[in-house]
């Protein structure tokens, strides 16, 4: 059968988002370290810096962030077609349908080049659909944003309707601007391939989201939230570890296909969790489960040089702040639509519409035989 | 800023679906010549070979047209979203948010690999969708498909209320199966890197109309129609084309990026409206005007070999039918989704994820400022 490649090594793109050095183990936004933005600054301010390619002064930070309150609410006729699709939907689908309809409607505005309103209003409307249509799945009324609240801790609180502790929203904030940006990607590559027909900001997101959607595009934690499921407290962590290792089996958490070292992401947020370890059982945990995985994967594994990864504290944050598993893709999502439409306003500074080759395997032509 | 190479030459697939040979004017699928295919074959026959890689038997071909025909009714579901939506919605948006929605009730359904029944449900049901939605946009009560007629009659019946004229039906045919498949573009593209993450067929299938949506992605006839729509008339041929050319000016529907010798697809077209100039006088016009314009460009620009392309001949199969513009991306997207899900089956069959990479030009890395 026919083959594809993948399109591995080949550069698709020049960008001034991100620097992914999986070999020392940098990830540089814009010319930051992501592990040091996440550690202090909140959602929106990294969200700025993304798109516009600066931080905010403290005068554009609060102009900005009434802006995102501005456009936390589901416009009437969204809701409607929300109120319409099969309350058991799955999430993804269900953003896909959403961002589609948003830009159905709007005709006023210019399909191209991407409008920065249009992208600020849908990052800033992602977590209410997303509480919208979960809490409307449970059979549970839905909860007004809360504009004294952040974007990330309003989105917390419309999931749950109680304001979280603000240990829970700063972790969930620290993992977020960690996954917004990691370069090109599919859902990321697929944003900009759409795009660069000129096509309009729906279309991209639409395209990024399905990319997202697939099993295969990574970044939900599930399978080590199983584990630390299982493990359950720090005293069972190393006869677990040990006989998952003697049995050959792999540990979920460790080791990434880009980061050949220690995970940058991974690094903030065990800081983050290492100082706060008192406030949550899940973060004590995640950091001691950890420390006893490297020392035994050194005994099992010697010279792997696996590292944990990402996910492995991502688990620990979504088990803290409760957070369902099917909600999982979707809060990647809600960050990494900042990703996304900040490599969409690049694609359309310097478009060039993306027309790869094909190579023709099939049979050599003959004519269509005569039948009865 | 950056700049994006669009990945021009670089190999994405191999395929056995298309052979696009530019310099010698050859596409083939799947082992026949498209332009015998279109002269000589159903929509439908042709959307089977393209799937499964071989002509039906007459007992196949008769047992898959009834697949279409059940397929064809809009889902009540869907039809209340689509009259959700606003009245002067642009096409390709309402298309790709009905495919979304589509997408999004089927839990039932393996989201992979890809579903034979869906991909066929979904191209069966489209031009259901763009005609009940053009209809609703001229404030005209929706036409139930004829299952009497085949695919493109009952797209034109269902359009007009009234069944087309078979030389109508025939040459619109013809148009439809050339423009179902032509290797790796942009649309087929988006929507193979979508479905490489294992994600659905509605995921890639929005993609590929968000892509097609594009006004870059080409395909649309509508220049070269008003170009033969202020000729007028086989006399007035020459003297408005001499204006032209004189002028300076670049004539529509002459010249393509890949075909450096005669355009097979135009070809095709051109045979069919030779045999049937009584049938019409805009085919007979268009083969004047090609004619004359061929000649002209000799005189004028010689030595720069143009030729016709499938734009102009499109053209005048649109304004035979008297389609109206808004419904010519959306008329060629009902025969793309042929094409586009055909890579998805093939892109199943040997997937790989897309993850290409990007080169960072940004700022090295710096602390944040301190601030106030």
């Amino acid at each position: 059968m026919a083959s594809v490649t993948g399109l591995d090594g080949v550069v698709a793109a020049e960008t001034e988002l991100a620097l992914v050095d999986g070999q020392n183990g940098y990830l540089v936004y814009r010319g930051y370290e992501a592990k040091e933005l996440a550690l202090k600054l909140s959602f929106e301010e990294v969200a700025f810096l993304l798109w516009h390619g600066e931080l905010p002064s403290p005068e554009e930070l609060e102009a900005f962030k009434t802006q995102w309150v501005v456009h936390r609410a589901i416009p009437a006729e969204l809701k409607a077609v929300l109120d319409l699709l099969p309350k058991e939907s799955e999430m993804m689908s269900v953003l896909r349908t959403a961002i589609s309809v948003l830009g159905t409607g709007n005709q006023q505005v210019p399909a191209w080049p991407p409008q920065f309103d249009r992208i600020l209003a849908n990052t800033a409307l992602l977590p209410t659909i997303i509480a919208y249509h979960y809490r409307r799945s449970q059979g549970l009324q839905p909860i007004e944003p809360d504009p004294q609240l952040d974007h990330v801790a309003n989105y917390l609180y419309m999931l749950t309707g109680s304001v979280p502790q603000s240990v829970h929203a700063k972790v969930l904030t620290a993992y977020l601007i960690l996954a917004m940006e990691h370069g090109m990607n599919a859902s990321t590559f697929a944003g900009r391939v759409v795009l660069s027909t000129q096509s309009d900001l729906a279309s991209a997101l639409c395209a990024s989201i399905g990319a997202m959607k697939g099993p295969l595009h990574g970044g939900a934690p599930s399978e080590v939230l199983h584990m630390l499921d299982e493990i359950g407290s720090k005293e069972q962590s190393e006869a677990w570890l040990r006989k998952e290792l003697a049995a050959g089996k792999r540990l979920m958490g460790f080791g990434h296909r880009i980061y050949k070292t220690s995970d940058p992401r991974a690094e903030a947020l065990r800081q983050l969790m290492q100082e706060l370890a008192s406030e949550d059982p899940w973060f004590d945990l995640a950091v001691h489960v950890e420390k006893v995985a490297v020392e035994l994967l050194n005994e099992y594994k010697p010279g792997r040089k696996l590292y944990v990864n990402v996910e492995f504290y991502a688990a620990a944050v979504m088990r803290a702040i409760a957070l369902p598993t099917s909600l999982f893709t979707p809060s990647f999502t809600l960050s990494r639509i900042v990703g996304w439409t900040a490599h969409l306003l690049e694609q359309a500074s310097c478009n060039r519409i993306f027309r790869p080759q094909s190579v023709y395997i099939g049979e050599l032509p003959t004519s269509i035989p005569n039948r009865p």
